[in-house]
Parts: C-alpha cells; structure tokens; sequence
C-alpha cells in the first residue's frame, strides 16, 4: 500500500458548454460546484467527482497562457494528472534527489493546497502535479 | 452521487524500465503484480495502485499497432482514460442515442470484463474506455 492517492485528471477543453454535456449530462458524472473562474491562471475550471476523484475540465480564457498553448497546438484532451501525497516537500526533494525535474522551484499554494508540477521529460511524457492538502 | 468509477488511466511508454523506476520506485506507488505480455494487443502492460483505481503502463510490442502509432507521433504520455459503469450495453445505447460515436460496434471482452472505447472527437479529444466487470 501506499499514501499516494488520485486526486484529479485535468482535460483541456475548448467549449465548457460542450464538454459539460458529455462528460456530465452523457455519462452521468456529478458536477462539483458551478464553473469557476481562476483569473490568476486564466482559465475556467469545472470538477466532476467519480469516485474519490474528479475530473477537472479546464478551458483557458486568453490565448497566452500555457493551456492555451497547449490546446492551440495538441487540441482538446488529456493534459494533466494530479497525484495528493502526504509530505509534498519530502517528495519533491527526493525527486530532485534521484535527476528527475521539478518545474516549480518552490511548491505554489492556492485554495488550501500546496502544490508543484514535475516535468513531462522525468515523468514518461506526463504532466505531473503533486500536491499536499494544508 | 454516480455509479460511474473511475477505472484506469493508461499511459504509453517507450521504456517500461525507465517507467517503473519513476512510477513505482520514484513516486512510490504500489505495483500490481508482474508486467503482463497481451499478446493479442501487441503490448506489455504493468499496472500501479492508487487508491481504488491504477496507472496502466502500456509499452507496444510491435510497430503497427494502435498504440506503437500513437508512441511514434506523439511520444509518451498520456494515452486514455477508463471508467466503469454499471451497464455498459445500456450506456453505450445511450451515447449513441445522443450522437456520440462509440467505435467498437459490439463490446469487446477481455479477462473478466467487457469494454468499448468511445471516439475522442466525442468525448472533447479524450479516448475514453467504458467498462463493465463480468
């Protein structure tokens, strides 16, 4: 066993709208709130629970940020996944510690969590986030 | 509340070593017994506990499947995505009946369950399996 739990799977969308029908009205999946709006990263978020974790649907609200690079050139899709760990600073230092690349330098924190990305070249081609709950 | 699960999220990769030294031995998640040869898929497969649901590593075996494509052109990564439902046959009915495109006419079954994946320009660019434990 393991302390290292599934917290969420994020998707890039490019109509909320759209992706709010088939993700929650197809198949069924309970919505967790209302659409929020995260100015600070430029994109409009929604969460859907399945189980213990949620899918987090993600559409940027500017064409400069990074998921809005990222839709323009790979498309809608699969962008990130979000693993909760207990000691996120012991982790990452581990990490580090082993040659794999953290992209924050320090963990950034919002809404009662503290989290960083590790890159997709030390991760598989996946990005990945780490978090701890504060 | 939804009866919908989150299964699976399966990632392609191109080295299943170098995977399980980050998956397994760098993040610390548990893994699910040995990896798995499908010879019929062309793939070997190792999977990775987290929580209730797991990481599927998938590295192809051939050049020509599906999945050796998928790694040609857009590297390792993130791949798709499985939940399970309780009625498969009446969820894929339902899907269709909505316009969405599943591309198995008729479920496949493998190992105890039966699956079909829904096409990704349905499901906003995801490929997404839906699965029913038999």
């Amino acid at each position: 066993m393991t302390d290292t739990k599934l917290n969420h799977l994020a998707i890039i969308v490019d109509d909320m709208e759209a992706a709010l029908r088939f993700w929650r009205d197809g198949l069924g999946l309970a919505q967790a709130g209302a659409p929020q709006s995260v100015s600070a990263e430029a994109v409009d978020i929604a969460n859907l629970t399945v189980g213990d974790a949620h899918i987090e649907l993600i559409q940027p609200t500017t064409e400069d940020s990074g998921v809005a690079k990222f839709l323009a050139t790979r498309g809608p899709g699969l962008h990130h996944l979000c693993l909760e760990v207990p000691d996120l600073d012991a982790k990452l230092a581990e990490l580090r510690e082993h040659g794999y690349e953290v992209i924050n330098d320090s963990p950034r924190e919002r809404a009662g969590r503290r989290y960083a990305f590790i890159h997709p070249k030390s991760a598989g081609g996946v990005l990945l986030e780490l978090y701890e709950a504060i």
